[in-house]
This record gives C-alpha cells, structure tokens and sequence, in this order.
C-alpha cells in the first residue's frame, strides 16, 4: 500500500480507486506540534469514537467520507480533497477566541459560532473571515454558507448526542472535503483530539485538553468518552 | 475646556452640547505604541489632510462627523459614539494580513478587502470576523453590511482622489460612529498614519510605514501628501 501523507494523529494510504486508508496513530501533539506524546490504544479508542459518530451521522443524514472500519485502527474513506479550512464550532468559549477577545472561559453563547481557520501548519492554522476565505479562493460565497450550514448541523446532532452521555459539547473542529461530483462532504475525524467535552456534572474536562494542560488520566477520560457514546447509542437503538 | 479622552494622536475636547474639539498632536506611535515619536508640524499636516478629505467627502455625499477646522491643529466634530471597530480596506496586499496568510506584499487583489479589528489596545487589536462582530453584539447584521458598503464606498472615492495625486491607495484603516439619532457616521481621521500610500510611479511608502521602518523623510512625505492632495482639489474646482 502507498502510504499518501502522514499526519499528526493519522496515517493516509491508497487503498482502491475509491477509497484511502486512514490508520489511527497512537501519538498527539499539542500547539501546532510543539508537545508530543502518545498513550496505548489511542490510535484504536480514536477511530472507535470517530466510526460511532460518522455511522450515526450516517443514519441522520449528515454525509461523510466514512466507508468501513477496518481492522484494529483503520478506516476506509471515500476519496475527497481536503478544503483547506479548519472549520470550529463553539458553544460555550474557551481556548483561543476567549482569549484573544478577552472574554470569559465558559461563556455559553446565545448561539453557535462558527470559525474558519486556514490550514496551514507553517502559518500556525491564522483565524480568517469569511472575506478573506473569498479572496484566497478556498470557497465561493454559495459554498462558504452551505459549509457553515453544514457545521451547524454537526453540531446540533452532535451537542444531542454528547447529552445523552452527560458531556457537554464545549466546541470542535471538522475539515469538509470535496469529492469528484464537486460536492461538500465531512471529512477528517470526529474525537477527543478535536473536541472539548466537559463532564455535564463535574465540568472535568474530557478531550485532548487534558494532554495540552497536563492534567493526567488522558486514556481514562479517551475510553470513557467511547464507553458511554456506545451505551448511549446501544439505548438508541 | 474639558479634555475628554488623550489618544496616541488626538486629544478629544468637551465643546458644546453638539460638538468635539479634536486637537491633532505631533506624536506618532507605532506597533501598538511600542515606537514612540513625533516631527514638527506633524498635527498641522495631519489636521489639513483629514479636513481637506472630509471636505471633499461632503462634495461626494460620504456623511462624515467633520464640521469644520479649528485653529491650527483643531477639528470640530459632531459628537458620536465610537463603534469598537478599525475597519480595514485593503486593495493591495501588505502588512499584517499578506504576512498571516502567507501572501506576497503588493498583490493586487481582485476586489477590495473589508477587515473588522477590535479596538481595544490591550488586547492589540484583535482581527475578528462578521460573525464574532456579532457574537459580541458590536453591530447587528444589517449594520455590518451597512458599515461594509460605507468602507467601500469611501475606498471608492478616495482611491480616484489619491489617483489623481499620483498615489497608489494600498490600504487604510477608519473608524465610523453612531450619532444620537443612530446614524452611522465616518469618524476619527483619513491621514497617512492610517493609510499606506505609495508613490505611483517609484512606489515609495509616503506614509508611517516610513516612521514603522526607519525609511527618513518621514515629515517631508506627509507634506508631499498634504501639497498633491491641495493641487488635485484646486484642479477640480
């Protein structure tokens, strides 16, 4: 198999005229890649919780490159090219836009916001407004709506499906693809390396901010997230 | 009188129930105030040019707060509430937006470029987006469409003046405000601490970039840019 492109969290390969390989690495990093670390069983714990999300996002017709799982960290994806945009939806502030306009952590907005990040690891991933998006050409202004109608929507099945297993989702970041027919599909991953989720009781944090902040029991809370997103869908069904 | 508010550039003034004092100082100050300076005659030059534009601004029905000049450096303006926004128009690419997304400075760019900062110098003047504007209840939906066409319009009518003097309109930052009946009008100042212009023909900065980056001539060019602006407008009438 080629192997195509190695990320952070993600290994990409050719598998078939249709579809790659994304394998799920143990590793993750932190602060465009400044941390690094890793803990067993991440790479398969990941791709668990990213498989439950695509498959139910399946039967809430949210469409996605997920295919298949496939063995122990794998997952088959139909082939799409990568807009370079990472897209973030917050719910509640925290992180960076907190920071930078000097508003409080935990602020629950009145509505969503939804936050275009340009893609670019050398640049460290710049904050862009949708005019500028226009300008560099990444999307056309029909595109730019239906891409933030699509993110919302994510993250209103999303925000339903964390509460039935007590976390509150804080925020996330998803990346959209384009397939040959030109049409706008999710892409990339859904996980605790691109979410916050807070406990609903405890507000303990439960996502890969445990890793950035040093606050241990990083493979406990990965497992406990999968764990109770499986019993939720198991009372689903 | 009552001195109201001391800004890097201005002083701001109590004058009567409807109107301010702006009195332009000779100081000059750059990356969020870290360079210091000043030149002789630097508020006379800078009052001159602000006027000389808002006047011509009225001939073009661009409603500004400018009522009249005042003394040697002072401006009189109607009273209006500040929006908390530096509102950016570029048309050719430089400084800080060419350097985040990685572009080349003196890219032409296809259409004008509208850019909402915050204004707050503690936090250096954040870059936001149409949607943060709105998270943080600055300006409704309509507003912002309101206040980007307004941004347009001014680039519109101040690029054809520059043109006429010879000089390449890059980019400029203004401010607007709200008067007591809610009308959003141009406020603060159009001079070359808050423009980039280029020369046309040896595209020399002939604005702060010269104080920015220790170019010299720096009181010479903003008397350049005051005499050409004199001689453009006495060509009109």
């Amino acid at each position: 198999m080629t192997l195509l492109y190695e990320g952070k969290a993600k290994k990409v390969f050719e598998w078939n005229a249709n579809s790659y390989l994304l394998e799920f690495k143990d590793s993750l990093t932190a602060f465009n890649a400044l941390k690094k670390g890793s803990f067993p069983d991440k790479g398969k714990i990941n791709r668990d919780i990213a498989a439950l999300i695509f498959e139910y996002f399946k039967a809430k017709s949210i469409k996605s490159h997920y295919q298949a799982k496939h063995g122990e960290t794998g997952m088959l994806v139909d082939k799409v090219k990568i807009i370079p945009l990472e897209v973030v939806v917050r719910n509640i502030l925290a992180g960076s836009t907190a920071k930078k306009l000097g508003l409080a952590e935990g602020l629950v907005l009145k509505k969503p916001l939804v936050e275009f990040y340009f893609k670019n690891d050398e640049l460290q991933d710049p904050f862009m407004s949708d005019d500028q998006v226009l300008m560099m050409d990444i999307l056309n202004e029909k595109e730019i709506l239906e891409v933030k109608a699509l993110a919302l929507k994510v993250n209103q099945v999303l925000q339903v499906l964390f509460l039935k297993t007590g976390i509150k989702l804080v925020d996330f970041k998803i990346e959209f693809g384009k397939n040959e027919s030109g049409e706008i599909l999710l892409a990339d991953e859904i996980t605790p390396d691109c979410c916050r989720l807070w406990d609903e009781k405890s507000n303990e944090k439960m996502d890969k901010d445990r890793f950035r902040r040093d606050l241990g029991n990083i493979q406990e809370s990965y497992e406990e997230v999968l764990k109770r997103l499986q019993k939720a869908l198991l009372e689903e069904l």
